[in-house]
């Protein structure tokens, strides 16, 4: 059975990335999409190891010491980390994993993992950005502003990133991605090992 | 208008490659199949521009001198070779370029144009490539494992390939095939100046 690849998947704020990964999901059932862990209390309807892995911060801190984590943060008074071990298990069982992550953790997933690619959701330009965000209707002007100068900042710093899927529509953007899935498991080191096992 | 890519196809006799690429390019209309130029005489039928390009043996030297080949050689007594500038004319009206080019051509092209992406067409299994070779009734037994081998010796240079597509089932491959273009399209040299635009 071919193993599974991980891959993280970036992107701003507005740019329609649950939407495309809602549908994505639809159209690959081999996927599994990593939950992080949290030390915050679970919310009515919160399932653990569905929303999250919820931990204690004993726990928490003694994973941190053992490096079971990819790339944890600290954000007002609770632990938020995502961790390795659920990522491992299913690309042993032929999963693809997608790692949903801002640039910043992608850097720190990265360090940890080199074979990840990664993949950032870009808009097809920057006014189409701030009017979907405007469309949302859930930030004032002033916000819109910020998510869109973070957006722009962010991506000048991802030209590390493997691929740029851009969400012209939301069918386009799912092809983009399903391609490039089935395309990385076309790389030389998982095939040529295939073909020779003969 | 985005730019085309080129893409090198390569892979053994009787792996398949001629009925994948058929099967391809009905499914992407945006393809243009490299053409040869060649100094032999045209064969009954045989059209200039599409079956190859007739050349007479003056104007054959003048574009090597010239280094209008990606790739040339001469076999029992008539040149061939992939022409650059119907590759580039092809790139520059948004056209992807596949060049069918065996593997020891496919180094060649490569140190020509860097940007090229390479694809190997490979059996699932070295016995299955033999049952193919055999079910054609083509060869001697003896044609057929010079064949076979060959194909290994090849395969095992290949490594360099970008990508392997395994021809399993026609549908596989030429699915696999097409992801890879489309994956190749989101590669950050071509997007991110796509995206800052506007």
């Amino acid at each position: 059975m071919r193993k599974g690849k991980a891959f993280i998947i970036s992107g701003p704020s507005g740019v329609g990335k649950s939407t495309i990964l809602a549908e994505l999901m639809k159209k690959r059932k081999d996927i599994y999409f990593s939950v992080s862990a949290t030390t915050r209390a679970p919310r009515p309807g919160e399932v653990d190891g569905v929303h999250y892995h919820f931990l204690n911060v004993d726990t928490f801190r003694q994973w941190i010491d053992q490096n079971e984590f990819f790339e944890h943060a600290e954000f007002v008074g609770n632990y938020y980390g995502t961790p390795k071990k659920y990522v491992y298990e299913a690309m042993e069982n032929g999963k693809d994993v997608i790692l949903d992550i801002e640039v910043q953790g992608a850097m720190q997933v990265k360090a940890k993992m080199p074979e990840v690619v990664r993949i950032f959701i870009a808009p097809p330009n920057w006014p189409e950005l701030e009017r979907r965000l405007t469309n949302r209707g859930t930030d004032s002007a002033d916000k819109i502003q910020k998510r869109l100068q973070r957006a722009k900042d962010d991506f000048d710093t991802a030209n590390i990133y493997d691929y740029f899927v851009i969400n012209d529509t939301v069918e386009g953007a799912v092809a983009e991605l399903d391609a490039i899935m089935t395309a990385e498991h076309c790389k030389p080191e998982e095939r040529i090992a295939m073909i020779n096992q003969t």
